[in-house]
């Protein structure tokens, strides 16, 4: 479930996790830039509502993908695993210029699609170029290292969190989503000290981050995104901690980004981007 | 920490998982065809004790490994993340023919290499062609997605495992060991389910599997290897079960091999291989 590698010539396609509860009506500003991202008026929009159990989760989004420009948007639910095997369903995926993943439980997504040529295809398909995001389960399943589920509360704790394979768009970061609503810095932190050589993002509600071809993220929403750098961490117990034990953690870098504001993995900045633009 | 990539004309080194508690003096086969891959009488082995608290895991397998015929061990502790990125530490596995991971707790093996230059330099070099094995807690980290810990018992129930990234040197395999043992088939199996895209293989008390540069594995030791193919699973309840709540998993392929046979990840078809050969 590592990332397909991008052809020769080609550039990845971004991927854009939101935290969940987009503002759908007054200001979609997210949604209207994933459109953008898809090909605004040429957009043709592919919708997975296979993570929730709302019959009219994929419906709403595609309603609203259409009055956002969208020249098409289809709703292809997997019930089942035998659906990632449907010749339809993979050609769907073929021809869509952007996936979207609606929100939900995110083990539904992996338990069904993963290890399905389905899943192997929307790898491929965003190596190639198109753009694949999605909101609250739908940002989960975006990378290799998915955090399944987990506690409230913001110190990390052993036992704090679950972690699952993925779908491996990424795996360089690690996501979370309703952020501050749910208060999980702590379940963050705990992804990292098991094994610091991610950077992880928490998204609050609202708030998405559009990762670029050259993996840099920008923040998009009337939130923030906290990212976490264990890159220069000193020390964890975690090796030592068990069950609800709380664990040392020495040496984070932490960043805290709103609407404007970028970070840039491959060299581990974080930019005020847009917002010092505006200023100047 | 997905696989470094292979160069155009090399080939990946092996990958050996040990299900702990191998023979050391009686018969030590398995540890007898670690140092042959390692280059036998030219074997220059790096034994990293990291995951260990005992003072003498490292010194213990540096002179099983001379007695078996190696013409060099060294035993380099990583006790630090800052160890990580020491530049005699990283010449060391730089120069070494094989490197060996010794038993222990494997969250302290990710918590202090994950992401430092050392576990990168590892993962570069098993791409360059050299062997990299390891037992029980040493073992476990060679696999991108890793058992970190969980419960004991044969069904698979939702919260009976915890999985945290490891070093990265296989993302095909998840790998469970002291199998039989300590009664693990439901932890693989859980884990199997939160993702199908992965082959589980649990390992018994003194077997190996030998994983060569085709994903092509083969027991030694004395007890079994438990491979569980997920890839014709149908259905699993996994996304809507909590807790203790037990797991429905449909259609999994299971094979049970014993010394000599294989299992070839692909084409995912398992062998009698020696076992054949030595009755004809």
């Amino acid at each position: 479930m590592c990332p397909s590698k991008v052809a020769q010539g080609d550039e990845r396609g971004w991927i854009v996790p939101i935290g969940g509860a987009e503002n759908k009506n007054g200001d979609p500003r997210i949604l209207a830039r994933f459109v953008a991202l898809a090909g605004g008026p040429r957009a043709e929009i592919l919708v997975i509502p296979t993570a929730s159990q709302l019959r009219d989760a994929g419906s709403r989004y595609a309603q609203l993908f259409g009055e956002l420009g969208a020249q098409r948007v289809e709703v292809v639910d997997f019930q089942t695993r035998h659906d990632g095997h449907d010749p339809e369903r993979l050609a769907r995926i073929e021809r869509a210029s952007a996936i979207f993943f609606t929100g939900g439980n995110q083990l539904r997504l992996s338990s069904v699609l993963g290890g399905t040529p389905a899943a192997q295809l929307i790898r491929a398909r965003n190596a190639a170029g198109i753009t694949v995001g999605g909101s609250s389960a739908g940002a989960a399943i975006l990378s290799e290292h998915m955090i399944a589920y987990g506690g409230e509360g913001a110190c990390p704790r052993a036992d704090s969190v679950h972690l699952a394979p993925g779908l491996g768009l990424t795996n360089r970061f690690l996501i979370d989503q309703h952020f501050r609503q749910r208060d999980r810095l702590g379940r963050l932190l705990a992804a990292l000290a098991y094994n610091p050589f991610a950077v992880g993002i928490g998204l609050d509600e609202d708030t998405a981050a559009f990762i670029g071809p050259d993996n840099t993220l920008e923040v998009e929403g009337s939130g923030s995104v906290t990212v976490v750098d264990a890159g220069d961490l000193g020390f964890s117990s975690m090796a030592d901690a068990g069950g609800r034990d709380p664990v040392c953690m020495l040496g984070l870098t932490l960043h805290v980004l709103i609407a404007g504001a970028t970070f840039d993995l491959a060299t581990r900045t974080a930019s005020p981007g847009a917002l010092l633009a505006e200023r100047t």
